[in-house]
């Protein structure tokens, strides 16, 4: 199975803390990464956790308060001393890439790489990138300013071939890709031979939704459904369920609600507020609801599987 | 005598790394807090070092590099978070004043309390603060863009009336100030008793200079002459003398001739490059010239003093 992990960088809310750095979170998968929003330090924190970012392909902002992109001037200003060239796309709405194209060419005038400015709709409903391996799209929450989610979604992967079974029947090399896909093998007297007598099935599609940052909304479950793994926002806890809700944030059983709703395989909890000790309170009342729930934590890196233990 | 403390937030230069942070200091004097340059992650260290942010009410910008100023917003916009009011002014050249008000108003719209810019000269020689305590004077530095040194010094201090010698004179309350800035007394029966038999000398009055970044010239030391503490920076050891040259940062040993030339107390320093593991090199080769010297780190808290042990 294609590798997917998560690394969570920073998963605190607004105001930095000791105990957790502002939203930024790093998909690695097939020797890329994909970072989605950068909180202030999220160049600190790649190298703290050993992540070259040289490898970054992609940044994926979800909405342009600060929390969640002032570290995106610093980390291109870095990347660019560095030397290595490439692409790097930043997916923002339009009036960030305005922001930020203008930042850029303030702090760091002569890039040394390719970055471009993928301008999203903050509408959210869109697909914004798509190759062999993976799309991402993005669907609407509800903040108090605009404000998207992010789903990738690996693309169905190929069938395995069982290797005893090719030799028996003598398929040459030049057919393996089509069977791969599903097609059957016909053998030279002309008999048919059924693909599911040749392969074992594909490995599942594994896909990964970012909810950060949002009011609790039950028909989000429909933008993040069966997804292996569900990150969601917890700013609060139920002990402030009229504060979430006016300052346009979840608590963990909110978040917890939508991943059972939508039949997530897991829930990771993030966001936190910095007026919490710990998550403890996040973590029982979130599970009380949906069992297989965890909190993200600065370091934490998940590997995604189809089944999380 | 009047405490004043020089805080180290971040002494690493252009790249973070896991051991030094982007540029960044504050001197705590009489309970205000002023920072000098604000790299990404100043708001953070504040907070780790247990320095009150409510309490800035300068920061002053040496020149417009990112590593020196990108921490800058996320602060601003954090404090506005906190709804403390009161006014900051951030001292800057025009072109930085400009970019600053916008990145503001498109991060933190509203501000919860005062902020003032006040549009410095790149090319220093300027008073820009003067009040009762202290004032601090601009000076130029040789880096590739227009960049600025800082000096701070503490206005003369009044002299110490003795208290036994008051007494036995009958010095009135209402002239003790008189007497404490230079005036003799004139005892009823016409007699005059010289200031200095009343008093005893008023404490030495403390000074600061910054200087980051810059190529080294030793005319940069009529600047900072006769400074208590110098804080220089030393991107490089002699290992790298050409290179600092070619990028107009200055070597530990530079930076000592110049604190040696100057006839600065103490020697403080900082701005070290990532391509070193240590600085027992940078500290070896300054401290052969002028041994008053110290390496600046995360977390030092140097309180300044007219003669430093």
């Amino acid at each position: 199975m294609d590798n997917m992990t998560l690394h969570i960088l920073g998963c605190g809310s607004a105001t930095p803390s000791l105990r957790h750095l502002p939203a930024c979170q790093v998909i690695e998968y097939r020797g890329r990464l994909m970072m989605i929003d950068c909180g202030e330090g999220a160049q600190l924190s790649l190298r703290r956790y050993g992540l070259n970012m040289n490898r970054l392909t992609d940044i994926f902002i979800s909405h342009l308060h600060g929390d969640h992109c002032l570290g995106l001037v610093g980390l291109l200003s870095t990347l660019s001393l560095q030397q290595t060239g490439g692409t790097l796309t930043v997916h923002t709405f339009p009036e960030g890439a305005r922001m930020f194209r203008q930042m850029v060419s303030f702090f760091a005038p002569y890039l040394s790489y390719n970055l471009l400015f993928n301008e999203i709709s903050p509408k959210g409903c869109e697909i914004i990138l798509d190759d062999n391996a993976l799309t991402v799209k993005t669907f609407p929450l509800r903040h108090r300013i605009p404000c998207v989610g992010f789903r990738f979604d690996e693309k169905p992967k190929e069938r395995h071939l069982r290797g005893d079974v090719a030799n028996f029947y003598g398929i040459p090399p030049y057919m393996r890709r089509a069977i791969k896909q599903g097609a059957d093998f016909t053998r030279p007297d002309g008999t048919v031979v059924p693909n599911d007598r040749l392969t074992l099935p594909a490995d599942p599609s594994l896909s990964y939704a970012y909810c950060s940052d949002t009011l609790y909304f039950p028909s989000l479950a429909d933008d993040v459904r069966d997804v292996t793994l569900l990150y969601h926002e917890a700013t609060y806890a139920d002990d402030n369920l009229a504060k979430a809700a006016e300052r346009f944030h979840s608590t963990a059983s909110q978040a917890a609600r939508i991943a059972l709703a939508a039949n997530a395989g897991t829930l990771l909890l993030g966001h936190f507020s910095k007026s919490y000790n710990n998550e403890d309170r996040h973590l029982a009342e979130a599970a009380a609801i949906f069992p297989r729930t965890l909190l993200a934590n600065e370091g934490l890196a998940l590997p995604l599987a189809s089944e999380l233990d």
